[in-house]
C-alpha cells in the first residue's frame, strides 16, 4: 500500500462524505474547487453554504508534497528533505443552534526518510451542550477505537481534550472527541489497519453528526439562543485563529488561504466581558467545558 | 519625569479621550472595569457598546509590573529581571460601513536596568476607502510627527505598512498611518519630547477620527455595505488573532483576555472566495491594500 493508493481511498472517503452530508441537509449542494500548489499536489475543496441544516461548511481533500523547510523541520520536528501529505478535513457550521458544530480531519504524512505517520481527530462544539447527546457521540467513537486497539479511545480522548484547549479562556472548545498524531505500525496493529481505522472514522462521521443532527433539527431557536451561538463561534475563531496548530501552520507555510479558513463560521460575535444568567442552559454549557470529562459514564 | 508620573499622564488622557468619544457617538457611555493583576498593577477597562457611532469600542489604561519571563525575554528580546509598562490602547468598531475601524496605542516601558522606552501607533481601517479622507488622515499624522523630528512621519509610517499587514491575505490591514517602538532619548530629543509626543498623538486622536466621522456618519447604507462591513471585520480578526504581535504576547503572557480581546467587533463574517464586483467601490477598496503608498501626494 504505497502513499499514492493512500490518497485516492482519501479522496474517495471525500467523495462518500459529501454525499452523506448532501442528503443529511436536504437543501444544499457542495461547490467544488479544485487547486494546484506551486510546490507540488493541490487539493479538492468543496464547499457548502446556506443549506438547509448547514450554514456553512467545508470538506477538503489534499494530496502535497514537497521540500521540508526549516519552518516544517521546527514545527512538526520532523528530519527529512522532502515530504508527501494526503488527507481529509472537515469543520460544518449548522444554522440552528441546537445542533452542534462538528470538525474531522484524518492525514497521512511521509518523509523521503521512509518514515511516515497517520494523524487525525474528531470533536464535537455543541452550542448547547446535552449530557446524553455528548454520551453517544463519544460512545460511537469508543465504539470504532475499541475494534482496533482497546487503548485508542481513552488515550485519543485525553488528548483531544488537550488539543482543543483555549487557554486564554481556561475552556475546552466543546465537548472533545478524539485526536491522535504519529500513529505508525506496531507489534499490534499494522499500517494497513491504521489506515482502515481513519477510513472508518470517516465513513462513520456522517453517522455520529446524524444522529447530532437529527435530535436538534427540529427545535425551535429564538434571538437570544442565536445570539449565544455566534458567541460561542467566536471562541470557535479564537480556537482556530490563535490556538489550532495546523491552522497557524498552514497560514505560516504557505497554504491555500481560502480552503484554510473554510474552517470560520459564515457569522461571529463578541460581547465584552458577557456573563451567562445563573441556571440557564448557557451556564450549564459553560460549566462542562472543562478537560478530563468522563461522557461515557 | 518618573514612571509614576508617566502612567498618570497616560491614565488622564485616557479620561479626556473617553470624554471626547462620548461627545462624538452622541449616545452611549463608557462602562468602566477596574482590574488588577497578581503579579502587580492594573487598569480601567473602558467599553462603549451599542453607541449612536459605535457599535463596540474600548479604551483600556493599565499599568503593570513584574518579572520579566523567559516568554518576554524571548518575545520582546530584552535583559532584566523586572520591568514596569504603561499605556493606552483603543479599538472603535463603528455601525456605519462608511466610517472606518480605528485604533490607537501609546506606551511606556521600563526594565529594572534602567532601560526604557516608548512606543505606539495609530492606524485606519476604512470599510470603504476613500482618498481624500485617507490623505488628511495621514496629513495630520504627519503633521504632528513634523513637530518633534521630520524623519519620524516617512519612518513611521513604512513601520505601519509593515505592521498591520495580513501575510496570508497579503492585505495592509487599512491605510496604515504610524506605528513605533523601542523609542529612546537622543542628542536631538529629550525623554520628556517623546513623552509629549505620545500625549499630542492622544489629544489629536479624537480630532482625526472627527474628522472620519463627520464625513460617513450621515451617509445611508445597506444590507450589502453592511455584509461588506462584517467580511473587513473578519479580516480585522484575522489581524488581531493571527498577526498582531501584542495580542499574541498578551495572551500567552497571561494578560487580561477581556481587556486583550476587546479589540474585536461585536460581529465578524466570513465567506467562501469571497469576490468583489469589478469596478466596485469594494475592488477599489481592495486595491488600495497596498504596502507603501504615499497617502500624502
Amino acid at each position: 500500500m504505497n502513499r499514492e493508493e493512500i490518497a485516492t481511498l482519501f479522496m474517495q472517503l471525500q467523495d462518500r462524505i459529501c454525499n452523506n452530508l448532501e442528503a443529511i441537509d436536504g437543501k444544499s449542494r457542495f461547490i467544488e474547487d479544485k487547486w494546484e500548489r506551486d510546490e507540488g499536489g493541490g487539493g479538492r475543496t468543496r464547499i457548502i453554504q446556506q443549506g438547509g441544516i448547514i450554514e456553512k461548511g467545508g470538506v477538503a481533500f489534499s494530496k502535497v508534497h514537497g521540500t521540508v523547510t526549516e519552518a516544517m523541520q521546527k514545527q512538526l520536528g520532523i528530519e527529512g528533505s522532502s515530504f508527501f501529505a494526503t488527507g481529509v478535513s472537515i469543520v460544518l457550521h449548522p444554522e440552528n443552534p441546537h445542533v452542534p458544530i462538528i470538525h474531522m480531519n484524518v492525514r497521512y504524512f511521509e518523509l523521503n526518510t521512509g518514515v511516515y505517520w497517520f494523524g487525525g481527530g474528531i470533536d464535537l462544539t455543541p452550542h448547547f451542550i446535552i449530557d446524553n447527546q455528548a454520551k453517544q457521540f463519544h460512545e460511537g467513537l469508543a465504539a470504532i477505537c475499541n475494534k482496533y486497539d482497546i487503548s485508542f479511545y481513552p488515550k485519543f480522548k485525553n488528548w483531544a481534550d488537550d488539543y482543543f484547549f483555549i487557554p486564554h479562556r481556561n475552556e475546552t472548545r466543546g465537548i472533545g472527541g478524539i485526536f491522535f498524531d504519529h500513529l505508525k505500525e506496531s507489534s499490534t496493529i499494522s499500517k494497513e489497519q491504521l489506515l482502515q481505522f481513519c477510513i472508518e472514522l470517516g465513513d462513520n462521521f456522517s453517522v455520529l453528526y446524524q444522529q447530532q443532527v437529527a435530535q436538534g433539527k427540529n427545535k425551535p431557536f429564538n434571538e437570544q439562543q442565536v445570539h449565544w451561538r455566534n458567541l460561542r463561534r467566536g471562541r470557535y475563531v479564537e480556537f482556530n485563529l490563535v490556538n489550532d496548530r495546523g491552522t497557524k501552520f498552514g497560514l505560516v507555510s504557505g497554504g491555500r488561504t481560502e480552503s484554510i479558513l473554510m474552517s470560520l463560521p459564515a457569522n461571529a460575535s463578541w460581547e465584552y466581558n458577557y456573563k451567562v444568567e445563573p441556571n440557564s442552559a448557557e451556564e450549564n454549557t459553560l460549566n462542562l467545558l472543562k478537560k478530563g470529562k468522563d461522557w461515557l459514564n
